[in-house]
């Protein structure tokens, strides 16, 4: 799809296509839309960027509360949405032995009780051994340095997803 | 549920129990729960009401557009969210004679394309004639005008949603 293509999309067909480009947060696509039209795609990335950055530090926690846990129950249960499945899934994370799933349950239980929000990485720039040892380590941080590293890690989910929809997917789902 | 448990909810059972007070919008109770403790729910519908007034008004016209059109393709479809779907049955929406379904399916092509958001009204405080007689009014308003009062029917819907969870369902989805 080519930016002029986007650029005369209905909300809903915007919407529809971009909704999840963050994580349970389709308000955040539906939003920029009123920004439009974009000259290219960086344009659009970078009003996201924009309207993310400009929330308030509970916002910021919000984005951050909207996503699974990593290896985590919706990944078991199937309720993933299918964004990150895929993701998780190229990353490993669906095939952990048993001990490293018990030590990511536990990782994880720690970072949310520690935070209040869940542990995000952008699974796609990673694989699993260095997800583990950044579980790990980033439970150590400070916690208003950890949400703004968990929303940098947004931003780059964000443009995978976003390049990944205009470049290869989104005809079909038009 | 009393304020006192829904002040100890972690912030998935929050999510999972409060997340679509606002339709499509778990961001926003994700958001909130960084507030907690509330005293008690109306400081609960107050946090909500403040995150959503300190949005850009491109954020407040986002909220509007994660809402599904009245008597619309998501109802006929069955993909609306089990609150909406109860919403609009209760305003006899899900009941419209031909006659009636063209109409409102006319009036809500013709808002969206004047405002660049769909019309939103509490149903539940309205009924069938009603909500069909100011759907044809507000066509006719101003767009910042009608941005604002759709917000104001978001947190009515909102406050009913939140008060029926908490005081009759909310104990069956723990």
């Amino acid at each position: 799809m080519d930016i002029n293509a986007l650029n005369v999309l209905s909300y809903e067909e915007f919407v529809n296509i971009f909704g999840n480009v963050v994580e349970k947060c389709p308000i955040i696509t539906a939003a920029v839309w009123s920004k439009r039209p974009f000259v290219n795609l960086s344009a659009l990335e970078a009003a996201i960027n924009e309207f993310i950055d400009a929330l308030p530090e509970s916002g910021k926690e919000g984005i951050l509360r909207c996503h699974p846990d990593l290896a985590g129950r919706d990944l078991q249960r199937g309720t993933l949405t299918q964004e990150s499945r895929e993701e998780q899934a190229r990353a490993g994370l669906d095939a952990l032995e048993s001990a490293e799933a018990s030590r990511v349950a536990r990782l994880n239980e720690e970072y949310k009780e520690r935070f209040g929000f869940p542990f995000v990485i952008c699974a796609r720039m990673n694989d699993k051994a260095s997800i583990l040892r950044q579980l790990s380590e980033r439970c150590q941080n400070e916690r208003a340095a950890e949400r703004a590293r968990g929303i940098e890690e947004v931003k780059k989910i964000c443009r995978l997803r976003l390049y990944g929809l205009v470049l290869t997917d989104a005809p079909n789902k038009l």
